[in-house]
């Protein structure tokens, strides 16, 4: 596919009016080619008026129009699939291997949405049939079910340049919900955006859908995602990226005349509660394996394990000298762009005054602007309370060490934990439960609760959930990751005595699609 | 029950050191004993804590246990049905018949919730199984099922002193969920109130539950209320009310350090879309079911029709001036409270300035200050577009029609509204069937559709929807009456690689609660 550099506007190309950027390479910091031009706000405000017109009809597409839709999306990513990886590469360091996988992952995602629209019974249907005879007074034919929110603004992430960015879960899931989706690319990976967004745009045309529900805009500052998430014509908005970016965007949503739902996944520090039985079954395999997990993708993940509670033990001190030397050793990793290399230099270096650097890989040193070296610190448990900024997320190959004395110090640990998208317990089935007000405790911080696993690793499936009370989301009662989360992007509608062929086919009676539903209250006899 | 005047903070009564203040019978005029203490900081701040430790063992209370405790307050509502409704009639005027009916309503509520959780599957319980075998990497088993938010403030309403105020749908629903409840009584009708906060709190000790679970907290003014809402251990809040208040709340949840979820269901002109049909069925009694639906209760219902759109028709005038006999030779109604018929008079008076007053009842001259009376009010569709004004909601017995040369300008006025409740279409089914885009359109404006009924009755029941786009409530995606209304109060948590028996009973294999589950995207096998 070839590279415009231009806004996707519907199915007709942007100007190149707006100011001008270019991506780098983050190993060699070379430009990259083409050279990129921000949407300007007439092609924002057309972006969004073609969204709210193509609503109109996309709303009401079937589910096995969505379907078709999202699977052909799927099968371009897979058609593509070493020409999206390679330029990805090019952009964001991020290894081959693990770009293919993405690959894989985003038109896996688009499947799933694909499953659930195409069987149906996503929508909640439920039916409280009229009861004529009912005193006082009658009961009305009362039916509802969900509907799709209207058009939505989808920021791509840095971190993820395919599953979480143009055709990623936010995405597929508006789409999917049907809703038109707006995506503001992230500026850093803008070749692969406007790869993914040209796929998609073809999928659209594709399938004769009307343009409008499909936009990909170019900017290199904030003025285009802070123009969109203010435009009356959006409904709604996904973002992945740092907690003070997404602050400002719910505040921007929260401000409106008409206030939308915003949700945005931040920050998260996602704690790891180490206890004896995972010390006693080898602190050399623990070292390493919670090594992999902080350094994958360079740190890079929004569920890198940054904050690790140890307790005092025989094998303790086995655990961190294998987890030092692990950091020693370290090659250093290339992150995504030279503002995140700074802002973990910065963050890095105010976080050595506060406590003590253990460990921090010394050679070779770093060659170029983006790369950086695995750094591990260490807090007592003391130090670590009084010091909220400890707490903080740190986007890179780092992490945290808090010395407890003994596991009876992890319910005021847990206690002061403010909002993670996962809490993680390292131990055997004893420890586990010996530790059930811990994870009470737990489930009131995170939406994700790990037990001898690391939780890097996000299963895009029926029962994920990536999400977690603030800061680590704007809102914990839905998830950004699974097919639970085309749930944010829908709302209930009720039709109340409506004759049966002026129904939704999703209400009527003969129950046409087949699709689970709720008749008074109770599964409906199928 | 005797009447205190003192807040309940959980099972202890308040101080009598707070701002007092006596409600007033709207009919006379005259102040009703006892005398009601605001509760002081103190009091909100041990409330608050109260709650935050209720909420320890309430959230993992099963649904026997909480349906047990909703029953509990149901049948002391039904025991004490006389007692409530003779205090909310001194308190609001509004008829007796209508309040013993709502202790019903509000009884009824409750055990629609307790049904919910006793029978479990609210919770959304889904497996995803392990696939050790999956390469790359092997799946984790993940599940996940919604847990509650936690502590829970609700502002009672003046409209509905019993089914949405103390033990209403907000408090019920939240208690459902497994959420304490802070409730802000309204300061019309404190004795109302009291008596509702002494049943469930009645209830909490009959149960032996955790006394914090509920309070019940009295004030003068705003600063409870927004102490209450700023409060770093309320997860939620729920409110219903005037526009103003409503997006005060939201506002304030909004810029906490940690937003969290505010549901305020606040203005909503209900349009009612009249067809041909409808008027030939019969213009008379099409006047005479308008006229009851928006006078229902001194037009004091958040789903009262203020917006009514007729086409000019050969029977159209007939119906208007039965519409205006009618409105003419009513009897003057008492509103809740002097405010709330202050207001009334100003906003009618402001409107008679913009567009022509068609007919107010002017006998029986109103005798006291809550006195108001019935105002019909007319307006040119285009007059309509222009003065943004007129769609506004006033609460009191009056209405808009909105005159409208043909049922093709209907796409044109039902483009240009902002969000409501309800939006009904009256007429008969050829109309509905060549009104499919009226009715797409509609879709998009409110939470439910009603065809040849009127919004003002909302069943309490599994499919309703009383909810819509802003400004009618703070979140189209939820609803605040039905067993649906739950589903604000509960986050998804997700267990991953959990041993059988430290997963909670809606988890585990062997399914010992019996409930509906997902297992890998699909109903499970009973």
């Amino acid at each position: 596919m070839e590279l415009s550099g231009q806004s996707l506007i519907g199915s007709r190309r942007g100007s190149r009016d707006g100011k001008s950027f270019q991506a780098a390479n983050p190993q060699s910091g070379a430009p990259l080619e083409p050279i990129y031009y921000s949407a300007t706000y007439a092609e924002i405000e057309e972006a969004a008026q073609l969204a709210a017109e193509a609503f109109t009809t996309y709303s009401q597409a079937s589910g096995k129009t969505k379907a078709a839709f999202l699977r052909r999306i799927a099968d371009g990513f897979d058609a593509h699939r070493e020409e999206l990886a390679e330029r990805a590469h090019l952009e964001t360091a991020l290894p081959m291997p693990r770009l293919l996988g993405e690959v894989g992952r985003t038109s896996g995602q688009l499947r799933l949405f694909a499953g659930v629209v195409e069987e149906g019974s996503w929508v909640n249907a439920r039916i409280d049939p009229a009861l004529p005879d009912r005193q006082p007074p009658p009961r009305p034919d009362i039916r509802s079910m969900l509907r799709p929110l209207g058009p939505v603004v989808v920021f791509g992430a840095s971190n993820f340049p395919l599953a979480f960015s143009v055709a990623g879960g936010d995405t597929a899931s508006a789409l999917a919900a049907g809703c038109p989706a707006i995506v503001k690319a992230h500026p850093a990976h803008p070749g692969t955006s406007e790869l993914a967004g040209q796929i998609i745009a073809e999928a659209v045309a594709a399938g004769g859908l009307h343009p409008g529900i499909f936009s990909l805009l170019f900017d290199a500052g904030v003025e285009a995602g802070t123009a969109l998430v203010k435009h009356p014509l959006i409904r709604a908005v996904a973002f992945t990226g740092s907690l003070r970016a997404g602050r400002a965007l719910m505040d921007l949503a929260a401000a409106r005349p008409d206030p939308i739902p915003c949700f945005t996944e931040m920050s998260s520090g996602n704690p790891v509660f180490v206890l004896p039985g995972a010390l006693r079954k080898g602190p050399a395999a623990l070292a390493a394996s919670l090594f992999g997990s902080f350094t994958l993708g360079a740190g890079q993940f929004c569920t890198k394990p940054g904050i690790v509670l140890v307790p005092e033990s025989s094998e303790t001190a086995r655990f961190v000298q294998e987890l030092e030397k692990l950091v020693d050793q370290a090659q250093p990793y290339t992150l995504l762009t030279p503002g995140i290399a700074r802002e973990y230099g910065r963050a890095t270096q105010a976080r050595s005054a506060k406590t003590p650097l253990a460990a921090k890989a010394a050679k070779p040193n770093p060659e170029h602007v983006c790369m950086v070296n695995a750094q591990l610190f260490t807090a007592k448990l003391d130090t670590f309370l009084m010091q909220s900024s400890l707490a903080d997320e740190i986007f890179g190959p780092d992490t945290l060490l808090v010395r407890c004395d003994s596991t009876s110090d992890y319910l005021r640990a847990a206690s002061a934990l403010d909002g993670h998208l996962t809490a993680t317990i390292l131990g055997d089935e004893g420890d586990l439960a010996t530790n059930r007000e811990l994870i009470q405790i737990l489930e009131k911080k995170a939406g994700r609760l790990v037990f001898n696993g690391f939780p890097t690793g996000v299963e895009v499936s029926h029962a994920m959930v990536h999400g977690g009370p603030y800061p680590s989301t704007s809102d914990p009662r839905f998830t950004s990751v699974g097919s639970l989360a085309i749930y944010r992007f829908a709302r209930p509608i009720c039709f109340q005595g409506f004759p049966q062929e002026m129904l939704p086919a999703e209400l009527q009676d003969a129950n046409p699609l087949g699709i689970r539903r709720i008749r008074d209250g109770k599964p409906e006899a199928s």
